[in-house]
């Protein structure tokens, strides 16, 4: 068999599971007879371009690169252009001939996968043409044609922990409080539901969940905090930083967008800090807001053994793929029938998940209905589950995996 | 012998040893044939003039108790007026002879020690003096007379790691970025200095560590933004909530305020946001702040064993005080002459840390000088070392204890 080489790269935001999903792809093509050489290419696509690839043949670190956070070859973000006869189409296909590639996989969401459906159409029909696999990742779980998203779990995971350690710390003052917390999700509500998980378990917080597939009204708002500190002391709320009034605005873009301080510059901040301010002029008790941050992206030290587990597994799929001559398609992770989680990986066109999203079903935004709030646990949990091995010295330094 | 009642309570802010601590007293209490029944005050001081206890005596759960984070006894802030004439002195002291307290134990911070600096001296004298004894807490570890506070190791165990995990995220991109990460402490710059631990051990970030201890110059840090993006593509700066120009202002505070946002509403910020305007006004790449906030009192799951071991060992030695009729001393930890790390309890006057604060040395706030940076380490490491058992089922929840 004719070997050829594998060039994998990572693009979008980071995750604590894609550098899992790399692990994956280079174990597996490792074991393959149909891979030569495995190159990684820093920074996405621009390292094609630019012609900075590591070589990945014979790294051994595997166990560590799984638990390193963020992304270990760099990213990017770069649009390729929708017209083929850019010159561009031309010079990557002039490196990836120089470089032998018969496989190039490459690890992103939704807008990576724009990359992946344009060189794929590119290549339609030529004679080099490579495989072109996509390997789904994104925290925010919004890739449609799948069950869920490597790096979801990792994610979730922090959240739930994080945000019942914040349940805690607001709960110790006898004075009414309100504490906001906002989540990253500009679109789609998962993240926000995994920090809700502390109640969608049983407990009674956090007590006000607002998610973006749902309008937000300022008023309502107000008037549960109201409702509810007429029972408790402590509330907290969680909240996507993407939350649109009902006429699709972002809340407090108004507020923000001529925001300035006494020097005339521009202020910087997010839904929270406008919550913040609206329950403090409207309700007048204590108020807090925390923006969760990056924190909830790269937070390797709370993944998910599952997510690691299943990333990895997506990582070594997509060299299958490849390896078959699949092109055009992305990895998925697919939930098997049955009362006892089990996941399989399959593949989608990758024109069903370019540049496209799937936000929270409808049905599950309403958290008052316990057998809703069951289903999302029944969904939840499992993504959760188990503690990914850590590799850190007795400092809690881990041993990171780093390409310089 | 005569057994009296041991009651304790919890004041001040919050951290992830408190309740450790805590553990410690009960754990002690129990053992002692001079202690009759073991109460808890909620939300200190307070709770004692409310009436309301919880009884320990027979509490079993320590070791969930002591991986708690926040305080399972709630919290109170509440200063004892200077005038011993003042009803309240009587009404305490009438409580008191009711539950027939004869140790009273509090565990808290600078300000709380006042609380056990004014009871101890109200007593004086009196035949139903309970012994009235200081247990430290604070994640500022900015009181004196000790090595380091319980609660200090593990905010710093948290902050090392998430910062260490923030500039693997931050290093993706090839683009010039810089990133600040406002960490708690209005007066020290001990967790600051943790979150400097990824380059004080030999690393090359963070870039900038800027504490309340030097005064803080806005130009000195844009120009060395502008010399490191020289050599690097993601500056990573921690920077002391507290920091204060050459004139002793809090940087920030003038342009904060006064801010408002269109609605004329004043806008609540730190110095992380400030800093982020600044840069992006003077540089103008890509900026994003992050105040670490609650996180890094309350995460649990980050907690260091060392302190953990540590605050529980103060809990019980100050079981041991006051079973002695020491009263008006608070327990510290003090480190044992030698090159491996020990320590040992011991005491102090409450009037030599009451209302007091500890900054960090003048010399340790050059962190050019690599002898220093050895120093602060040597300091440091052994403080969050070892990782807390965590109590927690394979999603992560945490098996806490929560008094009502």
């Amino acid at each position: 068999m004719e070997k050829k080489n594998l060039l994998i790269a990572q693009s979008g935001g980071p995750s604590a599971a894609i550098n899992a999903t790399l692990a994956g792809v280079i174990a597996a093509a490792q074991k393959s007879p149909a891979v030569g050489r495995i190159l990684g290419s820093r920074h996405g696509i621009e390292g094609v371009l630019e012609n900075r690839c590591v070589d990945l043949t014979d790294f051994s670190r595997l166990d560590e690169l799984k638990a390193t956070p963020a992304m270990a070859l760099g990213s990017c973000r770069f649009k390729l252009p929708a017209d083929f006869s850019d010159p561009i189409y031309e010079q990557i296909r002039k490196r990836l001939a120089e470089l032998q590639v018969g496989y190039f996989l490459y690890i992103g969401g939704n807008d990576s996968m724009d990359t992946v459906s344009k060189l794929s159409d590119f290549y339609a029909g030529k004679p080099d043409a490579p495989a072109v696999v996509g390997l789904p990742k994104t925290i925010d779980n919004d890739l449609p044609a799948c069950d869920h998203t490597p790096g979801y779990g990792s994610a979730a995971r922090y959240l739930a922990m994080t945000v019942e350690e914040l349940i805690r710390d607001t709960a110790i003052y006898a004075l009414p409080s309100v504490t906001i917390v906002e989540i990253m999700g500009r679109d789609a509500g998962w993240l926000t539901l995994a920090a809700a998980l502390p109640r969608l378990r049983g407990g009674s917080k956090p007590d006000l969940v607002a998610l973006p597939e749902t309008p937000f009204d300022e008023q309502a708002f107000l008037q549960e905090i109201r409702d509810r500190m007429q029972h408790t002391h402590n509330i907290v709320a969680v909240v996507s930083e993407g939350i649109r009034d009902s006429s699709g605005a972002y809340v407090g873009s108004a507020a923000k967008s001529g925001a300035v301080d006494t020097f005339g510059h521009a202020y910087l901040s997010g839904v929270g800090k406008y919550l913040e301010g609206l329950v403090k002029r409207e309700i007048g008790c204590k108020v807090r807001s925390i923006e969760v941050n990056l924190m909830q992206r790269c937070a390797g030290h709370a993944a998910s053994l599952t997510d690691l587990e299943e990333s990895f597994a997506v990582g070594a799929y997509g060299v299958s793929m490849a390896e078959q001559g699949v092109s055009g398609r992305m990895a998925v992770i697919l939930r098997d029938e049955g009362e006892v989680y089990r996941s399989h990986c399959s593949s989608v066109d990758i024109r069903a998940c370019a540049n496209k999203e799937r936000p929270v079903p409808q049905r599950w935004t309403n958290l008052e209905d316990s057998q809703v709030c069951r289903e999302i646990c029944d969904y939840l949990l499992p993504l959760i589950r188990g503690a990914a091995p850590q590799y850190r010295d007795e400092y809690g330094f881990a041993d990171y995996v780093i390409f310089e």
